[in-house]
């Protein structure tokens, strides 16, 4: 998807309010415009009117009054595309949208690809790749932890950082290749100990990124929580009561489909992905293997596994069901939980007994909890948000939640450990410059200063039309 | 809903969107602003800006960067509701929305209700009622003659006129009054022969704008089409060819919902709604009394009825059918088509045959189609609207489609008719003066320089959010 020439324009709000707007870019957009709108003023649009500034006049299709709008102008390069811009904001009938782009189109301007809006930006240096990348998680941001990440990541996040440790290590290359062209005469240009520092900066940089992954790309997607534990013990009416909590407030935004087995709810600004695997373990005993094969996979997936059982159930039974899930659990980072579900039917005698006979192994958590009334949930609210990092978010730390600066940064990694390697046994500077040149590559990649339309055309096709 | 002192605020677009609106109006909107929004250049958003002017710069929640917006500013009187107001575009995530709001919310800003930035520009004389009524049925225009006729009342339409016979009116009201003033004396300050005028006047608007009410609802809601015939003559083949090349054209624009039995197609700029009445026959048997006036029902507000049967059929049958439905046909003005379908099964001289063994009354029509090949298809289209008007709709003509307009047409009809039966027969003034108050007062209605709360909750309250 390589940049074009064409002026290009789409509707950049969702259909269905009462006001949408079309955004029209490029080097004719100005030109295009004052060919379908007539101000009220009866000034042409481009003669004499300033970037920032707002027009009110009717678009017409030759006779024909199509809609009263405003239209708002930019000129190259004060907008957001780097390139001259007009907004139309007109009342919001998908009838009026569809005739101002038909007219648009029939005037001059190609319909908009997704995204192209943003790549144009890029590619106008109004932004890296990974602030054009954050963009398109803004818009997609429904939590407060999702919407940090990307909004720290728009105005700059860690591309600065990248940007000067690229800079350097070019600095270096360059050095290295004058010493390879001088051949056999034994010359240093580029101090090694200045290298190893560089290098220690990035690796500590590339691991602290590399480490926030895991957390923004749950931060992103939800962190999977995955709950397990015989039917009717009260599964379903713990995340009803989470959901409704959390309905009260998105109730009045539409869009938001829920899936059967799967339910994000936000609990302190982070997203939890419920993931019930209750319809698997009751039709077990039919498809046993097929059963147990998908519950594994969930729990594989999961970062905190949660038991529900029942007060009423002998603590023997429970803990030989626990040890049957933590049989489940590979990964050392997930965080177990048993919860005694009911525990307003039982006497406070009887919870005691539980408690003590229950066991946990360390890091895991034993709560008491009624889903029926709510309570205990408070509690397991915090708990989540205290092993999850919510309670340690501050915020202002970079973190990554992009798998394609992921793997850019496992390939810097690589690249880092091959030049200390190749340092150390004092490998030839021609192989040594070979890695350098790959990190250099990879530094380039993050921020796209290294781009090919391929990474191009992945990161755009996800965004929407008008962005 | 009586108007509000508050500053207030909602989402103008629909949720999904690139890009989202906030827009906030009344007379603290730009110091509520300026309180959450801190532009790129250091300068408060009041100081020193002129209306029609964009700001770029961050909405920030304490030290928290909520967003990177554009604030467009409006000064009163110079805006859509007629008081300050800025427009908020923001990228179109649903978190970042609710932030926004709550913060503006928490500045000093209250949640809009429906309608209610239209309804400060009424009250603030930006528009009339009728304007005002004219901006929702321009958002909610799907077809070409719907926003024909909002967009010409959104621009006056028949509103001047109106008005301008209300002053008049208003002139004769005062004089009669001044003759009742004068008791026995026997002035006459109010020309009689003048007061006929106007009424002719106003006699020929609103039957004008009465008769075009029909079409004007029709073209709002849809022209009702009647579908009948026996089971398997090919009814939803027909519906389906229709509605498939419609959707070709609507398919991109989300939330266009099917009934299973109503179903609408764009023809020519104008909506038809198909009403099928498939199902009602089919199980006519079973529940023939209930069948048969649900039928009834149906054809009673169709503006078409269309019978569908076959080309294997005798042409007896056909007539014999046909009698049965212009049986069920009450309204001189509903327009019969036969159609005889899978023409394309049938040889030539059969199709000769049922041509002139099939009758047809005045106005009424026979076309030969195939809905299967799509034979005939057009004929159809073409005869559609040529007898429900879309060939001779101007565009330029003022045509009624409020229910609310239409009924205040009809009061006024009622007392211009008694005013000139109260002058023929030499009625006391002061009967007359009653007329012709209720006859200023349903003037006024229209436009709204009569209105009761009750008047304005019921207009305001079908309008979206943020209108």
């Amino acid at each position: 998807m390589p940049g074009r020439e064409e002026t290009i324009c789409a509707p950049a709000t969702a259909y269905g309010g009462a006001v949408s707007m079309i955004r029209i870019s490029g080097r004719d957009a100005l030109k295009i415009v004052d060919r379908v709108f007539y101000p009220a003023d009866k000034n042409s649009v481009t003669a004499g009117r300033k970037g920032y500034s707002i027009v009110y006049g009717e678009i017409r299709d030759g006779g024909e009054v199509i809609d009263e709008v405003l239209v708002s102008l930019f000129r190259a390069p004060h907008s957001y595309t780097g390139e001259d811009t007009a907004e139309i904001s007109c009342h919001g009938s998908s009838y009026i949208i569809s005739r101002i782009l038909d007219l648009l189109i029939r005037n001059g301007a190609a319909s908009a690809r997704p995204g192209e809006f943003t790549q144009r930006a890029f590619l106008n240096g109004k932004m890296d790749l990974s602030q054009a990348e954050a963009v398109a998680d803004l818009v997609a941001s429904s939590s407060k932890s999702a919407h940090r990440i990307a909004i720290n990541q728009l105005r700059g996040g860690f591309s600065d950082e990248i940007s000067k440790l690229r800079a350097e290590f070019l600095q270096f290359a360059s050095l290295i290749e004058l010493e390879l062209d001088f051949g056999e005469e034994d010359v240093e240009f580029a101090d090694r100990n200045q290298l190893l520092a560089l290098i220690g900066q990035t690796k500590a940089l590339t691991d602290r990124l590399s480490a926030s992954f895991r957390m923004g790309n749950a931060i992103k997607n939800g962190i999977p929580v995955a709950i397990v534990g015989k039917p009717n013990s009260g599964k379903s009416t713990l995340l009803n009561f989470l959901l409704n909590e959390e309905k009260a407030i998105v109730t009045d935004i539409p869009g938001t489909t829920r899936d059967s087995i799967e339910d994000t709810v936000n609990i302190n600004g982070l997203i939890y992905r419920f993931i019930d695997t209750a319809g698997l373990r009751d039709t077990s005993d039919v498809v046993e293997g097929m059963g147990i094969r998908k519950t594994l996979a969930i729990i594989a997936r999961a970062s905190v596994v949660m038991m529900v059982d029942e007060s009423g159930e002998r603590s023997s039974d429970i803990n030989k069901r626990a040890d049957e899930i933590r049989k489940m659990i590979n990964d050392p980072e997930c965080r177990f939980i048993i919860l005694v579900n009911k525990a307003d039917e039982a006497s406070p005698s009887r919870i005691n007994r539980l408690a003590r006979e229950i066991r946990t192994e360390i890091d895991e958590n034993l709560l008491f909890i009624s889903a029926k009334y709510g309570t205990g949930i408070d509690k397991l609210k915090d708990y989540l948000s205290e092993i999850t990092g919510a309670n340690y978010f501050s915020g202002e730390d970079v973190i990554i939640s992009n798998i394609r600066h992921y793997e850019a940064l496992q390939n810097i990694s690589g690249c880092i450990g091959r030049i200390i390697t190749g340092l150390e046994s004092k490998l030839p500077e021609d192989l040594i410059a070979i890695d350098i040149r790959h990190a250099i590559h990879y530094l380039g990649e993050i921020t796209g200063e290294i781009t090919t339309d391929e990474i191009l055309g992945n990161i755009f096709k996800n965004f929407c039309i008008g962005k």
